[in-house]
């Protein structure tokens, strides 16, 4: 491997790093999801973070160890959305330009978000354009810098700071987490936390929570190494639908991680519509995922202990979210 | 007036004694809200209290009041839903028995999370029976404690500690309030937040937000008396339509508030969108009411200074959600 994996000090330094550029988001809990599940659910809410998703602690810590003499060039980026608000918002910190490469079919909230941060948006085509070509070409052109949504050692230590965070709070409310399920796309928020916790609750088992069709994690760790999805499995999880595992958060997850948790778009809506009315937060699907696994696929061993559930995100738009209250979809 | 208004102290009190039954809750920022507004916004999240509102406050401070051998009879309360709800909970965590007098066309998340915490619901019709009756005759029966929503020092007090807690927040963060706009209906909400800022940032002036033809607050406030609402005027903020000022409240208020935003229903389904895209989090129409003022009826004096907003509750029927969600309503 040609990078170094960041280290559990890593995460620590970016928490440091980036303490004005987050908020510390809330945690809730519901006595009628703890009876749902069968266990007692420790609700991170990380949806209520500024841009909407943790996608801003890495995209800042990332942004942050830009040398200042470089930062005039700006920064470009790719992702359906939540990465995008999350650079977007960072470079706006920074006083940096930011273009943002997305695709067309991108839900308008994430759009309207990135553009609302004075952020360039550059939409392409998901069947017939490269977004990564389109990408490294601008970054190639402008001299800026090219941030990657996940597999980065500073993005993932970024995304770790939300496990520092959560271990911290569970400590003052005298609680400790016996496990924890984290919606899992690429795996930069899981791996990061999972090297948060790796030092700071160490006895923590880590599942992901995927679209079923889209478990490339469950699999892979199942399987030992790295497998990739079918393509062609449809999800409403926009956020968490990626082909298969990144090599450094692979890397980290494992040796890390204890399984995975597949469930269907119904059990996510489910989620969605509990969490509003629970809760009474808004919670994209890729972001209710670990909700709905809590709730619907918690593994056997997780029964009757705490469970730590992390909501990563709340950008959907409100046709469908509507739609989702409804029961129409 | 035969009852001893609640003093600042009184808040401080009841901070303590609750301290274990309510959550801190989040202070949220937008900068597409701050534009809208044309002033800095920080807003007091209260809807993600245990039970979707700030009643669990008030209620809490209550029956940990009621004397031990007193419990076992249990308490009383009548509420078209946030206070029942938070009474309920409040019962449940001390294990009192509890009875709530609702109206049959409250919203039915309501009805049901007050079910949920194990307490008996009476429905009336509000068009022939009188609830405070039908409390009084049951609270009697029972030797019950028979627990008022707003018009009781020890509830105004509980409620209060919001206020507390809201300050020591913007200190951490460095700010201080110019002004304060927070949702009324009988007013035990702001008159405690008056007490206590009153003694811990006593520049904040403060204001009443109300529904267009429930602004019986902003309207007494004017005249230096109390007014009462013409009937007949509808809205669908049903947590905060009360005829007229109570009368503690109304002895603090008076005293203590600049004055009162009167807001329409569509100006709240604005700032229920709003709440929903920017903040992501669930506001119910009464608890958007200030956020509403705040954007859309500031008034004068505090354009371009740090307007605090509180967001009282969050319960709110998935279908009527969704209508606002598609401009329907």
């Amino acid at each position: 491997m040609k990078v170094k994996l960041p280290s559990a000090r890593d995460v620590v330094s970016a928490r440091k790093r980036i303490r004005d550029f987050v908020e510390t988001t809330p945690v809730l809990t519901s006595s009628v999801i703890d009876n749902i599940a069968g266990a007692k659910v420790l609700i991170k809410a990380e949806c209520l973070q500024q841009t909407g998703s943790f996608k801003l602690r890495g995209a800042s810590n990332r942004l942050l160890q830009i040398p200042k003499k470089q930062r005039d060039r700006g920064v470009v980026a790719f992702s359906s959305g939540n990465h995008a608000q999350g650079v977007a918002r960072a470079a706006r910190r920074l006083g940096m330009p930011a273009l943002i490469v997305m695709p067309s079919d991108a839900p308008s909230v994430k759009t309207e978000g990135v553009e609302a941060d004075g952020a360039e948006v550059r939409l392409y085509d998901r069947n017939t354009e490269n977004r990564e070509e389109i990408a490294a070409s601008i970054a190639n052109e402008r001299g800026a810098v090219l941030v990657p949504s996940f597999d980065d050692p500073k993005i993932i230590a970024g995304q770790g700071t939300l496990g520092l965070e959560f271990a911290e709070q569970l400590k003052d409310r005298g609680e400790e987490l016996d496990h924890l399920i984290c919606c899992t796309g690429g795996g930069g928020l899981i791996s990061g936390i999972a090297l948060a916790l790796s030092k700071v609750s160490p006895e923590t088992q880590i599942w992901t929570a995927e679209p079923e069709g889209h478990e490339d994690w469950k699999r892979s760790l199942e399987q030992g190494s790295i497998v990739s999805n079918e393509p062609g499995t449809r999800s409403r999880c926009d956020a968490i639908l990626t082909p298969q595992p990144g090599e450094l958060t692979w890397a980290i997850g494992s040796e890390l991680l204890a399984g995975g948790c597949a469930i269907s778009d119904q059990h996510v809506f489910e989620a969605m519509r509990i969490a509003f009315r629970q809760l009474r937060i808004v919670v994209e699907p890729g972001g209710a995922a670990a909700l709905a696994a809590a709730m619907f696929r918690l593994p056997e061993e997780a029964k009757g202990k705490t469970v730590g559930v992390v909501l990563t995100g709340g950008n959907v738009d409100p046709r469908f979210f509507a739609d989702v209250l409804n029961r129409t979809v």
